[in-house]
């Protein structure tokens, strides 16, 4: 029954082209509208809430809001409670990211995220190991370059399941020297001074080990 | 109050390692726990069924479940309701995903799904413009070929925020004859007999006036 007023209520909202600020109808006049009782329209209603659609004003009452694009999507990324065809997409799919972000990179980078870059880049250089908070560190900051908040958002999100699907699944066969062939400090040259197909093939490179696991599946 | 209550059930869960199918506690043993009411418990359980965390089951009460990774994304992802940042935002997602799909596309590909491919581009040689359908239908088929549902379910969601963005910012350019150098029929025939690299570039190239767009924003 919550679905099924969730469902209308939306439908509503983009029917009457409700945009973010607009005052919306009161529980009590929802619930007659639609035949239902308050209890259904106030939990229909708490949904869109926690999804960013609507939000609560005093004096106001409930007007639409700019819903959070990841807020849901966020909320179900547990590694333990999603299916292990659910997990391997989610690992693919951030392969996909990285390997098609080369271009945006290219056209958005500044001498002074360069300059960042590097710093990381060289300091990683003197480490034997690198730990995912390293690894975070420099993919995150090229994340950061794109100037694209949802896409660095969403790629962070995934990344915890990444790391467990690597873990769990394909941490038995060796860390192929593949992996080490293309390091950062690499990574950070080919943006400096290469091109974005070049950067596209290192990419490709030093993720090598990951793309041959998931081909493979 | 919903929201906390919220937080705090998802930590309970997983701190707790609840696996799909786990029995819960019912209603009212969470809401004396946590010292709450009834309807901020139910409330809270509501937002979590529509994420598909949780689900009742007859005689059985609450369990846990196999949450949809992608339905609280699918609900917000309404042109009218979002900002022209996550707009501009989700534009350049999908150009990134198309980009980084090759390697998997390769990896993938079977003779069967080359023959469906190739079906529908010889069928769009003979058309003098492409809708959005041909688009879809093309683009989709790519899609279905990685075998990531996840990713698929994902590009079609992102598809009409995407015609709505290149619709309303950038359909006064004129569509440059850039997209027409690479066309559906171009990119099979790199995929059956190019490189995964190639197949980057060459899809580099049908989207250029899309990624242009994006890299000027």
């Amino acid at each position: 029954m919550t679905d099924r007023v969730e469902n209308i209520l939306r439908d509503y909202f983009t029917e009457n082209a409700f945009k973010p600020g607009d005052q919306l109808p009161n529980e009590f006049e929802m619930a007659q509208k639609l035949n239902v009782s308050r209890n259904v329209v106030r939990e229909a209603l708490s949904r869109l809430r926690m999804l960013g659609m609507v939000e609560s004003r005093p004096r106001r009452g409930m007007v639409m809001a700019q819903p959070d694009l990841l807020a849901g999507l966020e909320k179900v990324l547990n590694p333990l409670l999603l299916s292990q065809d659910d997990l391997k997409d989610v690992f693919e799919l951030r392969l996909v990211l990285e390997l098609g972000v080369s271009e945006i990179l290219f056209a958005r980078k500044t001498p002074e995220d360069m300059a960042e870059l590097e710093e990381i880049a060289e300091r990683q250089k003197g480490l034997a190991v690198l730990t995912k908070e390293d690894e975070i560190e420099f993919h995150g900051k090229l994340y950061d370059m794109t100037g694209n908040e949802t896409l660095h958002r969403f790629q962070s999100m995934l990344a915890p399941v990444f790391d467990h699907v690597f873990a769990a699944y394909y941490n038995k066969t060796s860390k192929s020297s593949k992996l080490e062939q293309v390091t950062h400090y690499d990574l950070f040259k080919v943006l400096k001074e290469g091109t974005a197909a070049q950067f596209r093939t290192a990419m490709y490179n030093h993720l090598a080990v990951y793309i041959d696991s998931a081909s493979s599946r």
